[in-house]
Protein backbone atom coordinates (compact mmCIF):
# COMPACT_ATOMS: atom_id res chain seq x y z
CA UNK A 1 0.00 0.00 0.00
CA UNK A 2 3.25 2.10 -0.13
CA UNK A 3 2.71 5.83 -2.22
CA UNK A 4 5.00 8.37 -2.65
CA UNK A 5 2.14 10.77 -2.64
CA UNK A 6 0.16 10.21 0.51
CA UNK A 7 2.00 12.52 2.36
CA UNK A 8 -1.11 14.59 4.16
CA UNK A 9 -4.80 13.67 4.05
CA UNK A 10 -6.34 15.09 1.06
CA UNK A 11 -9.71 14.03 1.28
CA UNK A 12 -10.73 12.32 -1.66
CA UNK A 13 -11.76 15.13 -4.29
CA UNK A 14 -14.35 12.98 -5.66
CA UNK A 15 -16.36 9.77 -5.12
CA UNK A 16 -15.38 7.80 -8.46
CA UNK A 17 -18.12 5.16 -9.58
CA UNK A 18 -17.37 2.82 -12.58
CA UNK A 19 -20.20 1.58 -14.74
CA UNK A 20 -18.29 -0.90 -16.22
CA UNK A 21 -15.31 -3.39 -16.45
CA UNK A 22 -14.44 -4.41 -20.08
CA UNK A 23 -11.07 -6.50 -20.59
CA UNK A 24 -9.02 -5.74 -23.59
CA UNK A 25 -7.06 -8.41 -25.28
CA UNK A 26 -4.35 -7.15 -27.60
CA UNK A 27 -3.62 -9.58 -30.93
CA UNK A 28 -1.10 -9.06 -34.00
CA UNK A 29 -3.31 -6.34 -35.90
CA UNK A 30 -3.15 -8.87 -38.83
CA UNK A 31 -4.93 -11.31 -36.86
CA UNK A 32 -7.52 -9.14 -34.90
CA UNK A 33 -10.17 -10.09 -37.57
CA UNK A 34 -9.64 -13.84 -37.16
CA UNK A 35 -9.74 -13.47 -33.29
CA UNK A 36 -13.32 -11.41 -33.46
CA UNK A 37 -14.08 -14.99 -35.90
CA UNK A 38 -12.77 -17.35 -33.62
CA UNK A 39 -14.86 -15.99 -30.01
CA UNK A 40 -17.98 -15.65 -31.99
CA UNK A 41 -17.68 -19.39 -33.46
CA UNK A 42 -15.60 -20.68 -30.16
CA UNK A 43 -17.78 -19.05 -27.23
CA UNK A 44 -21.01 -17.84 -29.59
CA UNK A 45 -19.70 -14.23 -28.70
CA UNK A 46 -21.77 -11.68 -30.36
CA UNK A 47 -20.12 -8.22 -32.16
CA UNK A 48 -21.65 -5.12 -30.87
CA UNK A 49 -19.14 -2.34 -32.24
CA UNK A 50 -15.94 -2.49 -34.72
CA UNK A 51 -14.07 0.13 -35.16
CA UNK A 52 -11.73 -0.06 -38.29
CA UNK A 53 -8.33 1.90 -37.48
CA UNK A 54 -8.52 5.74 -39.18
CA UNK A 55 -4.98 6.53 -39.35
CA UNK A 56 -2.74 3.88 -40.05
CA UNK A 57 -1.94 2.62 -43.19
CA UNK A 58 -2.85 -1.11 -43.84
CA UNK A 59 0.17 -2.72 -44.12
CA UNK A 60 -1.49 -6.09 -45.58
CA UNK A 61 -4.66 -5.89 -47.82
CA UNK A 62 -7.10 -6.18 -45.11
CA UNK A 63 -8.48 -3.33 -43.46
CA UNK A 64 -6.68 -2.92 -40.07
CA UNK A 65 -9.40 -3.39 -37.11
CA UNK A 66 -8.98 -1.47 -34.56
CA UNK A 67 -10.93 -2.46 -31.78
CA UNK A 68 -14.37 -5.05 -31.76
CA UNK A 69 -16.46 -5.01 -28.95
CA UNK A 70 -18.02 -8.19 -28.24
CA UNK A 71 -20.22 -9.67 -25.58
CA UNK A 72 -20.29 -13.02 -23.98
CA UNK A 73 -22.47 -13.76 -21.48
CA UNK A 74 -23.30 -10.15 -19.56
CA UNK A 75 -19.71 -9.23 -20.12
CA UNK A 76 -18.18 -7.35 -23.04
CA UNK A 77 -14.41 -8.07 -24.12
CA UNK A 78 -12.81 -5.86 -26.65
CA UNK A 79 -10.08 -7.17 -28.98
CA UNK A 80 -7.62 -4.94 -30.34
CA UNK A 81 -4.84 -4.73 -32.68
CA UNK A 82 -1.66 -5.15 -30.96
CA UNK A 83 -0.14 -1.79 -32.22
CA UNK A 84 3.40 -0.18 -31.73
CA UNK A 85 2.96 3.42 -31.69
CA UNK A 86 3.27 5.68 -29.42
CA UNK A 87 -0.26 5.79 -28.52
CA UNK A 88 -0.97 1.95 -27.88
CA UNK A 89 -1.37 0.87 -24.18
CA UNK A 90 0.36 -2.30 -24.04
CA UNK A 91 3.98 -2.72 -26.12
CA UNK A 92 4.47 -5.59 -28.97
CA UNK A 93 6.12 -6.82 -25.05
CA UNK A 94 3.05 -6.64 -23.23
CA UNK A 95 1.01 -9.32 -21.64
CA UNK A 96 -1.52 -8.63 -24.50
CA UNK A 97 -4.12 -8.48 -21.62
CA UNK A 98 -5.71 -5.00 -20.02
CA UNK A 99 -8.36 -4.03 -17.78
CA UNK A 100 -10.66 -1.04 -19.12
CA UNK A 101 -12.45 0.69 -16.56
CA UNK A 102 -15.48 3.01 -17.72
CA UNK A 103 -16.29 6.12 -15.34
CA UNK A 104 -17.02 9.46 -15.75
CA UNK A 105 -15.40 11.08 -18.50
CA UNK A 106 -14.65 14.16 -15.76
CA UNK A 107 -13.64 11.95 -13.23
CA UNK A 108 -10.52 9.98 -15.07
CA UNK A 109 -8.52 12.03 -13.52
CA UNK A 110 -9.99 11.21 -9.93
CA UNK A 111 -10.14 7.48 -10.29
CA UNK A 112 -6.60 7.55 -11.91
CA UNK A 113 -5.62 9.73 -8.22
CA UNK A 114 -7.32 7.10 -6.16
CA UNK A 115 -5.21 4.02 -7.69
CA UNK A 116 -2.42 5.66 -7.53
CA UNK A 117 -2.46 6.52 -3.68
CA UNK A 118 -3.79 2.79 -2.92
CA UNK A 119 -0.63 1.63 -4.41
CA UNK A 120 -0.81 1.62 -8.09
CA UNK A 121 1.78 3.24 -10.26
CA UNK A 122 0.39 5.70 -13.26
CA UNK A 123 1.90 4.64 -16.38
CA UNK A 124 1.36 7.77 -18.15
CA UNK A 125 -0.86 11.02 -18.17
CA UNK A 126 -4.18 11.04 -18.50
CA UNK A 127 -3.61 11.37 -22.79
CA UNK A 128 -6.13 11.04 -25.56
CA UNK A 129 -5.40 7.30 -27.34
CA UNK A 130 -7.20 6.09 -29.54
CA UNK A 131 -6.16 2.28 -29.55
CA UNK A 132 -8.39 2.47 -26.17
CA UNK A 133 -11.42 2.10 -25.02
CA UNK A 134 -12.85 3.07 -28.37
CA UNK A 135 -10.72 6.73 -28.09
CA UNK A 136 -11.28 9.55 -25.54
CA UNK A 137 -9.16 10.23 -22.86
CA UNK A 138 -7.15 7.37 -21.09
CA UNK A 139 -5.78 7.20 -17.87
CA UNK A 140 -3.23 3.78 -17.17
CA UNK A 141 -2.33 2.81 -13.84
CA UNK A 142 -0.38 -0.48 -12.73
CA UNK A 143 -1.57 -2.12 -10.11
CA UNK A 144 1.09 -3.75 -7.71
CA UNK A 145 0.43 -7.36 -8.82
CA UNK A 146 1.08 -6.20 -12.63
CA UNK A 147 -1.82 -5.98 -13.90
CA UNK A 148 -2.90 -2.82 -16.43
CA UNK A 149 -5.64 -0.65 -15.53
CA UNK A 150 -6.81 1.83 -18.51
CA UNK A 151 -9.42 4.30 -16.81
CA UNK A 152 -11.55 5.85 -19.44
CA UNK A 153 -14.92 7.28 -20.43
CA UNK A 154 -17.52 4.94 -21.93
CA UNK A 155 -16.90 4.36 -25.88
CA UNK A 156 -18.22 6.72 -27.84
CA UNK A 157 -20.73 5.39 -30.38
CA UNK A 158 -18.10 4.05 -32.62
CA UNK A 159 -19.54 3.34 -35.97
CA UNK A 160 -19.30 7.41 -35.98
CA UNK A 161 -15.06 7.05 -35.39
CA UNK A 162 -15.10 4.39 -38.20
CA UNK A 163 -13.23 5.90 -41.34
CA UNK B 1 -10.57 -20.18 -38.73
CA UNK B 2 -8.74 -23.02 -39.60
CA UNK B 3 -9.11 -26.28 -37.43
CA UNK B 4 -8.13 -29.51 -37.64
CA UNK B 5 -11.45 -30.87 -36.60
CA UNK B 6 -13.77 -29.37 -38.84
CA UNK B 7 -14.15 -32.00 -41.10
CA UNK B 8 -17.90 -33.13 -41.91
CA UNK B 9 -20.82 -31.63 -40.91
CA UNK B 10 -21.36 -32.81 -37.48
CA UNK B 11 -24.45 -30.32 -35.95
CA UNK B 12 -23.57 -28.99 -32.20
CA UNK B 13 -24.16 -31.53 -30.08
CA UNK B 14 -25.84 -28.80 -28.06
CA UNK B 15 -26.59 -25.07 -27.98
CA UNK B 16 -24.41 -23.54 -25.23
CA UNK B 17 -24.89 -20.72 -23.31
CA UNK B 18 -22.60 -18.72 -21.48
CA UNK B 19 -24.05 -16.84 -18.12
CA UNK B 20 -20.62 -15.20 -17.26
CA UNK B 21 -17.39 -14.11 -17.98
CA UNK B 22 -14.90 -13.51 -14.68
CA UNK B 23 -11.61 -12.71 -15.36
CA UNK B 24 -9.61 -14.87 -13.08
CA UNK B 25 -6.65 -12.82 -11.74
CA UNK B 26 -3.73 -15.50 -10.24
CA UNK B 27 -1.62 -13.61 -7.22
CA UNK B 28 1.38 -15.09 -5.01
CA UNK B 29 -0.74 -16.99 -2.33
CA UNK B 30 0.85 -14.72 0.85
CA UNK B 31 -0.44 -11.47 -1.03
CA UNK B 32 -3.94 -12.40 -2.00
CA UNK B 33 -5.57 -10.72 1.23
CA UNK B 34 -2.82 -7.49 0.34
CA UNK B 35 -4.41 -7.48 -3.64
CA UNK B 36 -8.35 -7.88 -2.45
CA UNK B 37 -7.20 -5.14 0.06
CA UNK B 38 -5.78 -2.79 -2.92
CA UNK B 39 -8.72 -3.34 -5.74
CA UNK B 40 -11.15 -2.39 -2.29
CA UNK B 41 -8.70 0.68 -1.94
CA UNK B 42 -8.34 1.51 -5.19
CA UNK B 43 -11.49 0.86 -7.31
CA UNK B 44 -13.97 0.85 -4.95
CA UNK B 45 -14.54 -2.72 -5.48
CA UNK B 46 -16.84 -4.78 -3.35
CA UNK B 47 -15.99 -8.51 -2.15
CA UNK B 48 -18.96 -10.34 -2.40
CA UNK B 49 -17.44 -13.93 -1.98
CA UNK B 50 -14.33 -15.21 -0.32
CA UNK B 51 -13.55 -19.17 0.06
CA UNK B 52 -10.45 -20.14 2.29
CA UNK B 53 -8.22 -22.59 1.31
CA UNK B 54 -9.04 -25.98 3.04
CA UNK B 55 -6.71 -28.03 1.76
CA UNK B 56 -3.51 -26.87 2.24
CA UNK B 57 -1.53 -26.13 5.43
CA UNK B 58 -0.40 -22.51 5.28
CA UNK B 59 3.18 -22.08 5.17
CA UNK B 60 2.58 -18.95 6.63
CA UNK B 61 0.90 -17.28 9.70
CA UNK B 62 -1.93 -16.06 7.79
CA UNK B 63 -5.00 -18.15 6.68
CA UNK B 64 -4.58 -18.42 2.72
CA UNK B 65 -7.19 -17.40 0.46
CA UNK B 66 -8.04 -19.43 -1.96
CA UNK B 67 -10.46 -17.09 -4.21
CA UNK B 68 -12.31 -14.42 -3.49
CA UNK B 69 -14.94 -12.81 -5.76
CA UNK B 70 -14.90 -8.74 -6.25
CA UNK B 71 -17.33 -6.67 -8.02
CA UNK B 72 -16.34 -4.21 -9.59
CA UNK B 73 -18.84 -2.23 -12.01
CA UNK B 74 -20.93 -4.60 -13.38
CA UNK B 75 -18.84 -7.44 -13.59
CA UNK B 76 -17.18 -9.71 -11.30
CA UNK B 77 -13.32 -10.74 -10.83
CA UNK B 78 -12.38 -13.90 -9.15
CA UNK B 79 -8.60 -12.85 -7.03
CA UNK B 80 -7.22 -16.20 -6.12
CA UNK B 81 -4.01 -17.52 -5.21
CA UNK B 82 -1.35 -19.04 -7.40
CA UNK B 83 -0.75 -22.42 -5.64
CA UNK B 84 1.71 -24.51 -6.95
CA UNK B 85 -0.15 -27.44 -6.84
CA UNK B 86 -1.26 -30.04 -9.68
CA UNK B 87 -4.73 -28.86 -9.95
CA UNK B 88 -4.04 -25.06 -10.14
CA UNK B 89 -5.45 -23.38 -13.59
CA UNK B 90 -2.22 -21.39 -13.81
CA UNK B 91 1.03 -22.29 -12.76
CA UNK B 92 3.75 -19.81 -11.67
CA UNK B 93 4.62 -19.48 -14.54
CA UNK B 94 1.29 -18.70 -16.10
CA UNK B 95 0.14 -15.16 -17.23
CA UNK B 96 -1.44 -14.67 -14.19
CA UNK B 97 -4.69 -13.97 -15.87
CA UNK B 98 -7.28 -16.21 -16.90
CA UNK B 99 -10.94 -16.02 -18.05
CA UNK B 100 -13.90 -17.91 -16.45
CA UNK B 101 -16.45 -18.81 -18.81
CA UNK B 102 -20.05 -20.20 -16.65
CA UNK B 103 -22.18 -22.57 -18.19
CA UNK B 104 -24.11 -25.11 -17.00
CA UNK B 105 -23.08 -27.96 -15.41
CA UNK B 106 -24.17 -30.85 -18.06
CA UNK B 107 -23.17 -28.30 -20.66
CA UNK B 108 -19.17 -27.51 -19.92
CA UNK B 109 -18.21 -30.88 -22.47
CA UNK B 110 -19.75 -28.67 -25.00
CA UNK B 111 -18.60 -25.63 -24.60
CA UNK B 112 -15.21 -27.54 -24.81
CA UNK B 113 -15.82 -29.45 -27.82
CA UNK B 114 -17.21 -26.09 -29.53
CA UNK B 115 -13.94 -24.24 -28.50
CA UNK B 116 -11.90 -26.93 -29.74
CA UNK B 117 -13.68 -27.21 -32.77
CA UNK B 118 -13.50 -23.20 -33.58
CA UNK B 119 -9.51 -24.32 -32.69
CA UNK B 120 -8.65 -23.87 -29.37
CA UNK B 121 -6.83 -26.43 -27.73
CA UNK B 122 -7.82 -28.59 -24.52
CA UNK B 123 -5.59 -27.72 -22.18
CA UNK B 124 -6.53 -30.65 -19.72
CA UNK B 125 -9.79 -33.03 -19.11
CA UNK B 126 -12.34 -31.51 -17.82
CA UNK B 127 -11.76 -31.91 -14.12
CA UNK B 128 -12.77 -31.57 -10.49
CA UNK B 129 -10.35 -28.33 -9.30
CA UNK B 130 -10.72 -26.26 -6.46
CA UNK B 131 -8.54 -23.79 -7.73
CA UNK B 132 -10.91 -22.07 -10.05
CA UNK B 133 -14.37 -20.79 -10.08
CA UNK B 134 -15.03 -21.72 -6.63
CA UNK B 135 -14.79 -25.51 -7.29
CA UNK B 136 -16.61 -28.06 -9.65
CA UNK B 137 -16.00 -29.52 -12.68
CA UNK B 138 -13.65 -27.16 -15.03
CA UNK B 139 -12.84 -27.43 -18.45
CA UNK B 140 -9.84 -25.50 -19.52
CA UNK B 141 -8.55 -24.44 -23.38
CA UNK B 142 -6.12 -22.61 -24.64
CA UNK B 143 -7.06 -19.76 -27.53
CA UNK B 144 -4.93 -18.87 -30.67
CA UNK B 145 -4.32 -15.46 -29.22
CA UNK B 146 -2.43 -17.42 -26.13
CA UNK B 147 -5.55 -16.46 -23.68
CA UNK B 148 -6.66 -19.69 -21.29
CA UNK B 149 -10.03 -20.10 -20.82
CA UNK B 150 -11.86 -22.15 -17.80
CA UNK B 151 -14.93 -23.55 -18.68
CA UNK B 152 -17.31 -24.12 -15.20
CA UNK B 153 -20.60 -24.15 -13.86
CA UNK B 154 -21.41 -20.67 -11.34
CA UNK B 155 -19.81 -20.60 -8.13
CA UNK B 156 -21.35 -23.04 -5.44
CA UNK B 157 -22.40 -21.08 -2.36
CA UNK B 158 -18.92 -20.09 -1.79
CA UNK B 159 -19.45 -19.85 1.97
CA UNK B 160 -20.25 -23.47 2.24
CA UNK B 161 -17.15 -24.26 0.93
CA UNK B 162 -14.98 -22.34 3.27
CA UNK B 163 -13.34 -24.46 5.68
Amino acid sequence: MATDATNGAAPAAHPVTFTALKPQVFVEASKVNDAVAFYKAAFGAEEVNRVSNPKRKADQELPLLLSAEIKLGSSTILISDLADDSTAPVKASGTGLVFCLETKEEDIEAAVEKAVKAGAVAESEVTEGDGACCGGRVGKVKDPYGIVWLICAPAKKCADVEA
